[in-house]
């Protein structure tokens, strides 16, 4: 490798669509063919097969006592959530509204669990009624609960299930958004647990267990692995203190996806390996917890790409601008406006043009009246005409529902399974 | 001032709504009874008053013969607009859904312009149809504009009115937002302006004059002044190239408000007394030709606030945290994730409890489940607890909009205008 190439990281080899005649492949369609049947650009694709694919090599990696859960916040399509509600072991939701969809999906409400800060009065009723497991995260909510509970009792005698959310002493290193260690709005600090704790057992709530996240976007497997094994030994020690035994330990998940120049996929084999010998662990020293992680943009982020078609082809002052029909408020983290300190280019290509000659540098904006609507910056990408079709990989997570759809009162984008 | 308080950057004081008994009011309500009438939190509150009062300023300072457009992206909240219709002169909308609410707004089509780098073939159909002026940002715009005319020529005779969005060659300094000078999607670069201008009299659309927008949220007055005459003398220059005289001349905007500790309100001064002479020279220079300035952020930020409700007060290793009903869902750019860099807290306050004692140093996060969600980091804040109202001053511009309010699947907001 030449030092030059050194200097200039690339993005990571773009693999799981396949190419055929020159045309990206999703779902089977080539991709001008999917934007006929789809009637419009700009829209979200996601790929069944890709979504399946990737549970499968995720149980493959894994020991098969460990029970998988999609973090549905990633996306929360109502076709893709039944979708994977088929193939994981629960579902995972942050609000009402992803209950409902959660519920939709036919998910046994015993395998739907529910985190989130802020939790209304109403949502923790909603949960109650559903029947499902809520990750308590504050005294508040313990006392919320118990109000519900007694409420219900009148009633129907509903239960609240609940595990106790901790905000661990520890925080997952490289992480891409740290979710624990330090002061933290996220569950309760690990050292208030046991009074948390007494304090389910007092309000006679059914205590399940404990749900640690430590944090999201991790492509460090070494990283994942500590946090893994740290967040063990921190439920074993809480473990004491609790009201019952622990049937329910979510070690959270943190498994990135390669976005930008220079990043590499994940390495699962060191992950599943320490996820093994805490499987064991846990067979003799909680025998009755069945360990979760759960996942969101893991599991959806790569089966999912943005189209959007270059309306116009402009060259202002040497540097050419494809001019597109999208833009930031379908896909806002494209445009490096969501979590992300510097800008930087997700992996963009010509989609109706792969493989094809000649390449030139050009930048992809949205049709935006914003010097902030900044999809490519630029980029190496094939020669393109108005008509042509932009595409974004890694957009099946955090995408269309992550952006700002009615700024500037733009038509809709529309999201499809396929 | 000592050493210490220099140390220290404050935030500009928020003197547009009064207090009474400790409770800011808005549009003559204070805040708890606003709340209660409103229904819900979290909402937006625009205050009609200070909306009328900021155009009333902005009168007095400038002189009579310039026209004041408001350009509704910045909040295009239909009953807003409509109040905004009767004080200005005229609308500038971003796209096809904009006119639509521009239009239902009763506001003259004369008096609407179109600008935006994407605008599609519907939506350049719709703008002739509905007779307004479209600035046109590229060829390609004159070749659809020159057939639509024609196809609408052969049932209706409607005919497109266009004025030439110039890229300028120079930039607004120390402007929030660059969007001229360099290469850009926007408009035309100036030195090919007169080929465009060739262009648009061959193909025989009705030329009406410029567009020039060199930047936004801009707290330097004399930079706006450089900005306003460079633009005007481009203006002159490229004139001489148009195919008739030029009836309006849009200078842009970029007068900006005070978001972050340090900033200081925009002195009016120099910018009136330099449109003063501007006038005059037009008067002269472009005798036939209206100045206009175009104002959103300015016109509409400081009239409005956001509300969200106090849900939790938790202490996290020593940190007080106010978790709210609320979130970034709703207000992006108080989360930090719109378009800065670095992150700075907007002005923040508890609005039922206005110069209350004591005050404690807290940070405001929302419900979400994602640490990007924090609305005020470490503040000193009046001591709150459930039930509080949490206030996010300058936020009625680019707030309910300018958000991924779909993200994780809670409730909507409300808007009010009061």
């Amino acid at each position: 490798m030449s030092v030059n190439e050194r200097q200039t990281p690339m993005h990571a080899p773009m693999a799981q669509f396949p190419v055929s005649d020159g045309e990206l492949v999703v779902g089977g369609i080539p991709l001008t063919r999917l934007a006929g049947r789809v009637g419009q650009t700009p829209f979200y694709a996601y790929d069944r097969k890709l979504l399946a694919d990737r549970v499968t090599q995720l149980r493959a990696a894994m020991p098969a006592s460990i029970k998988l859960h999609y973090a549905m916040k990633a996306n929360p399509m109502p076709a893709l959530v039944c979708h994977m509600a088929g193939l994981v072991d629960g579902i995972d939701v942050a609000s009402g509204g992803e209950l409902k969809i959660a519920l939709d999906s036919g998910t046994n409400p015993r395998d739907i669990s529910f985190a989130g800060p802020g939790k209304s009065r109403k949502e923790l009723r909603q949960a109650v009624a559903a029947g499902i497991l809520i990750n308590v995260e504050s005294f508040r909510e313990v006392a919320e609960l118990a109000d519900i509970q007694q409420d219900a009792n009148g009633s129907a005698g509903h239960k609240a299930r609940v595990a106790a959310r901790v905000n661990p002493d520890f925080e997952l290193k490289s992480s891409g958004m740290k979710m624990g260690g330090g002061p933290k709005q996220f569950g309760v600090d690990a050292e208030q647990v046991p009074e948390l704790l007494a304090e389910i057992g007092r309000a006679g709530l059914t205590f399940e267990g404990f749900h640690l996240f430590a944090g999201s976007q991790n492509l460090k497997a070494e990283a994942i692995v500590e946090a893994q094994c740290k967040s063990f030994d921190l439920a074993l020690r809480l473990a004491q203190a609790a009201p019952s035994p622990v049937r329910f330990l979510n070690l959270g998940g943190g498994f990135g996806i390669p976005y930008f120049p220079g990043e590499a996929h994940l390495d699962l084999g060191p992950i599943g390996a320490n996820l093994a010998t805490l499987a064991e662990r846990a067979n003799r020293e909680l025998p009755e917890a069945e360990l979760v992680i759960e996942l969101g943009r893991y599991l959806v982020g790569e089966a999912g790409i943005y189209v959007a078609e270059v309306l116009d082809r402009k060259v202002s002052r040497g540097q050419v601008f494809l001019v597109t029909n999208g833009g930031l408020h379908h896909h806002l983290s494209a445009s490096g406006n969501f979590g992300q300190v510097i800008r930087k280019n997700h992996p963009v290509v010509v989609g109706n043009k792969m493989g094809c000659e000649p390449h030139e540098n050009a930048s992809v904006v949205g049709a935006l009246c914003t010097p902030l609507d900044l999809l490519a910056d630029r980029m190496d990408l094939a020669v393109a005409q108005a008509g042509d079709l932009i595409v974004i990989y890694q957009s099946g997570a955090y995408g269309y529902t992550a952006s700002p759809q009615a700024f500037l009162g733009h038509a809709a984008c529309i999201e499809i399974l396929v």
